[in-house]
């Protein structure tokens, strides 16, 4: 790996940020504000970590101007200093060299489409009549079913499964381990065995999404399940056939949606939480880490579940008074009723 | 992929269904009863679903004799209709042609057995003693490992790990991800570091089970992890080392059975719902969604735990007063007694 | 396989236990006490199940002294039988063969450095500047990004996967599934889109660590991920970027630590339990199953959230209380005042 560096004038210039200090500060890598060393680029924007800015040895510090005054070293000032870091930090970024061109090793489909400048890892198998588009890389070990589409610019980290009609549209990041279109789990009961239901529909994922290691998203029973663009998923996390999800939701690891619910645009679904099937849940909505949505949620705001962490002592004097909530709060009321 | 299409009478007479309107209407697809257009078949189970009948553009519906009346399009009349629209739905399945043989990618221990009408896909490895079985399929980057048995006419849809000592029995279906008979977490403290107990069992899989994508089922540790037949496990399931669930059991994604728990015949366990280690739990027993089973059941019925979802600033304050419940309680009882 | 035996004075010498009875008493395998047959090794730990001791075929039954007292048979004597009984049982563990070398079908980059006397499976590929040590196994279909370091004798078992920057100790397992070091879950909006944040960090695993099938650990935004020596991972866990564990902490299946967070040593966290991203949990602290840690612990002990399981009927009445509690505790209070 060749090492870039950059002086503090030049990425002030790329990014269009304020300077304060010597703009000739040179930095080739990245660190806390804590642990940064010479030669590092660090940020601020917690103002909880203000107290680190006076020790910290980051040659260079993105930061809000209210918080430059009185700095003595180097900053580049920004409205939003996160947002400025993430930019800035991806010139650091080691990036694997994927050099177009299909591995002898990866089995494709003589009806499949692989675009010319697309990348195809060892081990990678692509089935009938899917398409891999431009600048689309394909990892080590992905299986890629029937009647795909990777859109341009895409990319499957490595061992990851489209099992079949799945179309991601462009710059979607799929991380390893995802299986994206397996059968959703449709049983119907007969004569006291199981019945598979066929799943015959797909999975569309919009432009910008992003899909955590090992997360699950069946594909449709009839119609298809679908993701809207900038959809992000971090690991884990199930999601249940005929599910749709709108642009720009998060959901953070372990999360889980049952088949056919809607959740909607710029939704926050915490760590953990499960969304029961065919609810619908509005745009703007939180969910907190391992709350369980039972009705569907009409109005944006933050929504919970659960009762609060205490020592086990107490958990069990308290946990063992719920089984008698209901005959305790009558009692109160009979109580009230007679005084 | 020809595409197939059938008319109504030939439908009727194929799956015993009654037939109501024009035997000639053709279809080629399926659709909901909402969405579907000419040439696709729907079907009516839920009455919630009865007001979209009128205005369907399915040619044909599958529903009630009692739904039918008034319905002026084509019906096929089923005592169960989403029984019947399972069977007649897997008419119109795609399904990914596997010519039997094995791929000249995929490696083959010396001593394991491979059925010739076994199909064997590309990247496979299958381990020592092993043996496949007759019109068995085994998916793209599939990993089998020692002493393994795929029964007849199963399918390991792609990048599925056996690992060692798994029987899996006919017609079983295993979706991309799920790692069956990895070691099950046996841990002894000796002089303040873990010790692994080996996990010497194995797993026994009935005939029709199903297992999820990325779903985990670990091998025993001295006697065998078994899951009777027709077992229907959905994604992102954990089953720990020596759990014994009965036939025809079936359990919603991400939830979790702990080490040596014991789950009865025709169990229904929600999603994220867990099972402590050893419990017991009888036949025909429902577990809701995300509620932890902490001692064992012994009656059929439906069992749940957890508190419903609220706004956060009102769970807060309620949240806030679990804590205090036992006290509250205590005082109650004691200001009934004074008075 | 070929089937090895041991008589009971032979492994009473080897592990340095007492030995009750016919020293030559010969076992080719271990059998619970309940189910082992003649020529079987069994265990008595739990007094639990000492009232199996009588009627145990077990040809040698590890135990305490006490409990041999009266015992018929031939008896090993440990203190703690269990870890006696886990060093026992691994003489008769099947071990795959291993032969040191690279199967032709994996893919090495040409800047990687394997140990010749490492195992490399098949459809394994290893990215550029990686290092294999000696005696380290990876298993078939593992892929290795770049600049991963995996340690002497440690095993990655079969589809694994290390994206980048991932450095393991030595005698790590792996199982499989599992993903280390893929980007954690780091994102800034940006005028109503998601940005990614650069994840530059990696992921250090200390010696003797254990990874359960299908667990992710990402790899950290700046500084590294770190597991301490020694710390044990069962299934389905999600470790988030730049999250802590110290030493001969174990954590059950299912469980979920969010980014930043910082775990203390010889921990236990519960199945399916969650801590939240940032919070500090001390050294010695057990988080029993499902329980959701919202806020730092700073004191050794157990501690528990959730509800207990009641039939639904019963549930639901309490739970629609839980509502009211913070009114009902008011009406209380109010009522005390008056009185």
């Amino acid at each position: 790996m060749s090492q870039v560096s950059f002086d503090a004038a030049e990425l002030a210039g790329r990014f269009a940020l304020g300077l304060r200090g010597d703009g000739s500060a040179r930095v080739r890598g990245v660190g806390t504000l804590a642990r940064a060393q010479a030669g590092q680029l660090a940020f601020l924007a917690n103002p909880k970590y203000r107290s680190q800015l006076a020790d910290s040895h980051a040659s260079v510090v993105v930061m809000r101007e209210e918080d430059a005054d009185g700095f003595s070293g180097t900053a580049l000032i920004a409205k939003d200093p996160y947002v400025a870091f993430a930019k800035l930090a991806a010139l650091f970024e080691p990036r694997p060299l994927r050099t177009p061109g299909i591995h002898p090793s990866s089995v494709i489909d003589d009806s499949a489409q692989v675009d010319a400048s697309a990348y195809i890892g060892p081990h990678a198998s692509i089935g009938a009549r899917s398409r891999i588009e431009a600048g689309a890389v394909i990892g080590a070990g992905c299986v890629i079913g029937e009647d795909c589409v990777v859109g341009s610019a895409s990319e499957l980290v490595a061992r990851v499964t489209l099992v079949a009609r799945v179309r991601l549209g462009q710059r979607v990041v799929v991380h390893p381990g995802a299986v994206i279109g397996a059968a959703g789990f449709g049983l119907a009961m007969e004569a006291g065995h199981w019945l598979n239901v066929p799943q015959l529909g797909g999975v569309v994922i919009g432009n910008d999404c992003e899909i955590g290691a090992n997360t699950c998203i069946d594909r449709g029973a009839i119609d298809d399940t679908v993701l809207e663009e900038d959809v992000r998923l971090d690991n884990q996390i199930q999601i249940g056939h005929n599910v749709h999800i709108g642009a720009h939701t998060a959901m953070a690891g372990c999360s889980a949606v049952a088949g056919s619910a809607r959740i909607g645009r710029y939704c926050l679904i915490g760590g953990g939480a499960g969304v029961l099937g065919h609810l619908e849940v509005c745009d703007k909505v939180v969910v907190t880490a391992m709350s369980l949505v039972t009705s569907s949620i009409r109005e944006p705001g933050e929504y919970s579940s659960g009762t609060p962490l205490m020592d086990n002592r107490s958990w069990r004097k308290n946990a063992a008074r719920f089984k008698q909530l209901d005959a305790l709060t009558r009692r109160v009321n009979a109580a009230d009723k007679e005084s």
